[in-house]
C-alpha cells in the first residue's frame, strides 16, 4: 500500500474589501492538514477529523474535503479508487478565513499527490469550487483559488473560469482578527442584496480596479484607499459587534484599510511590514474586548505565495 | 494686449467597455482647437466655433468651453477678467467621442497658459467636470480626465475626486469608428437601467480590476477578454443599428475586443500594432456600409500620452 501523504492549505481573506466574489488572498497560518491515504475498497471516507469539535459532518458527500475529492475522482474516472482521509483543522469554523476552502484545498493536493500527480492545482480548482456550493450554497472561488494556488488572486470571470494571479508589494502585510463569534456564510449571503444601485456599482468597480493598480504599482496608499466596500460591508458589518470600533482602533494604529473577511466575523487590515502589523493587531484585539467583550485571535501575515502544498 | 494662445485636446473613449463611468483613454486625433485671448471687458465670451454647423450654443452660460473657464476663473477669483475664445471642432459631436470634453480641455488649458499657468492639469479638472454636468447631466470625468491628462485614466472615486493613471503596453492601438448618426448622450444615459442585479456588478468588478491587470502586465489577450460590459452595452447597443456585425468584423480581423465608445454611437477595438488597427478599421466601416448603409470615419491611434496642451 502506498505511504500516506500529507498536505497544508493556508486559510484565506476573500473578497479583501472592495472585490466581492473576485479577490481572494493567502495567508501564512492558520490552516488545515489532510492525510490521504490510499484504501482497498473503493470510494472517499473520512478516517477522522481533529479540531472541529464534532461540529463537521463526516459523511462523505457532505463534507468539503471528501466531496471535491469525489468530484476530482469522477473526472479523472478513477471512482474505483479507495481514499481515506484524516482532516486536522487547525483553524476556527465559520470565521470568514475559507475553512470549507483550506479542508478541499488540502485534501485535493494530497491526493493528486497520491495518484501521481495527473492535475495542476490551477485544474483541481473546479473539484474545490464545487465543494464550495456544498459549504455556502454558491461555488465561489475567492477562497479556494488563493488557498491552492497562494497569493492574490482576481477571478475575473467564473464562465468560463478565468484566475489571474496579481503580484503583490513585498512589504504588503496583513492582519487578521477572529472575534469568537460564529458566522455561517450561507446566512451572511442572505443579507446581501440581490439589485445593487448603479451609482454602488461603478464605485465598487472603481475601488476594485484601484486595487488591482495599488497592488501592481507597489502604491501602499492606493491599496489602502481602494478597501472600500460598498456591497457586502454596510449588510455584513452589522452582524458584527463591535466592528466600527475596531475598524477605527486599526486605522488609528497605522492600517491602510480594512474590512471584513469574506463572509466574516474575521476582520483584515491590510499595512506596510510586520512590525506595523504587530500594533494593528493587538488595537483590534483591544478594541473587541474592551468595547464588546469578544475574545479574539489575531494573525499577522505576509501574503503566502506557496499556497496548498504537500509536507510529506 | 497678451497674444491668443491657441490648446488642443484630444478626442476620448470613455468607459472602455467594462469601466462605466471610471475609465477613458485619450487617442491621438480627432480633437478640438481653443484659441484664447486677453480682451478688456471682463468676463468669458465666445466669438466664433467653426466645424459645429451651427449647432453649439454661443452664449457663455451654455457651452462646455467657456463655462469650464468661467468657473475656473471664479475658483481664482480672477472674474474680473475679460477673455475671447474661439472653439474650432475638429471632430463630431454627439459621436461617443467626448467632444464636449474636448473644447473644454482646450479652453481650459488655452486660458489657464494665458494666466501664466496657475494651476495643474490636474486642479484644471474640475472645472472641466463641471461643464460635463452641463452637456450631459453628469459630472462624469471619464472623458475630461484622459482629454485633459492623456493616457488611460482609472477614476476610482469622484468624492473625494481620486484619479489614478495607468500605464498602457507600448503596442496597444484603438481603432475608432464614428458611424454617421447621433446620439445624445443624455438620452444615452437614460436606456441605463438605475439598478443592476449583484451578479452584474460582480462581473463587471471583475473585467474592470482585470483590465487593469492586464493593461499593467502587458497582457494583450487579458486586456481584450476584460474588454465585458454588462452595464451599458447590452442596452446602449440598441441604439446603434448593425453594432452585432461591426462587432463579429472587428473580432474577425484580430480585434483583441470591441466595444462602444462612451455614449456611443462610436465604437471602438483594441488591438496590437497599428497594421492590425488599419485592417480592423476597414472590416468595421465595412461592415456598416454594407449591413445597415452607413458611412463612417475611422481613426486608428496609439494611446494619447500628452493630453491636452498649447500649441503654439
Amino acid at each position: 500500500m502506498n505511504s500516506p501523504i500529507t498536505a497544508f492549505a493556508p486559510a484565506t481573506v476573500a473578497n479583501v474589501g472592495c472585490g466581492f466574489d473576485i479577490f481572494g488572498l493567502a495567508i501564512n497560518e492558520p490552516g488545515d492538514k489532510v492525510v490521504a491515504q490510499i484504501s482497498e475498497a473503493p470510494g472517499v471516507r473520512i478516517q477522522k477529523i481533529t479540531g472541529d469539535n464534532g461540529k463537521l459532518p463526516t459523511e462523505s458527500e457532505k463534507n468539503t474535503a471528501s466531496f471535491s475529492v469525489m468530484k476530482m475522482l469522477e473526472s479523472l474516472q478513477k471512482t474505483d479508487i479507495g481514499i481515506d482521509l484524516i482532516i486536522h483543522k487547525d483553524m476556527p469554523l465559520g470565521s470568514g478565513l475559507g475553512s470549507s476552502a483550506a479542508s478541499s484545498a488540502a485534501a485535493l493536493v494530497a491526493v493528486n499527490e497520491l495518484l501521481g500527480k495527473p492535475l495542476t492545482k490551477h485544474e483541481l480548482l473546479p473539484f474545490a469550487m464545487e465543494s464550495e456550493a456544498l459549504a455556502c450554497g454558491s461555488p465561489h472561488a475567492d477562497n479556494v483559488a488563493p488557498s491552492l494556488l497562494g497569493g492574490f488572486v482576481l477571478i475575473r470571470s467564473y464562465d468560463p473560469l478565468d484566475v489571474i494571479q496579481i503580484q503583490t508589494p513585498q512589504e504588503l502585510v496583513v492582519v487578521v482578527v477572529h472575534p469568537d463569534i460564529e458566522i455561517m456564510t450561507a446566512d451572511s449571503r442572505k443579507v446581501m442584496k440581490k439589485k445593487v444601485s448603479l451609482s454602488d456599482a461603478v464605485m465598487q468597480s472603481g475601488n476594485a480596479a484601484a486595487l488591482i493598480a495599488g497592488l501592481l504599482k507597489d502604491d501602499y496608499e492606493l491599496v489602502g484607499r481602494s478597501l472600500r466596500d460598498v456591497m457586502a460591508e454596510p449588510a455584513r458589518s452589522m452582524l458584527i459587534p463591535g466592528y466600527d470600533s475596531a475598524r477605527q482602533s486599526a486605522m488609528e494604529a497605522g492600517a491602510l484599510g480594512f474590512s471584513i473577511s469574506g463572509s466574516g466575523p474575521s476582520v483584515f487590515a491590510l499595512c506596510r511590514g510586520e512590525e506595523s502589523g504587530e500594533k494593528i493587531k493587538i488595537a483590534i484585539m483591544d478594541a473587541f474586548k474592551k468595547n464588546v467583550g469578544f475574545d479574539s485571535e489575531g494573525y499577522v501575515s505576509t501574503i503566502n505565495q506557496e499556497g496548498a502544498h504537500v509536507i510529506n
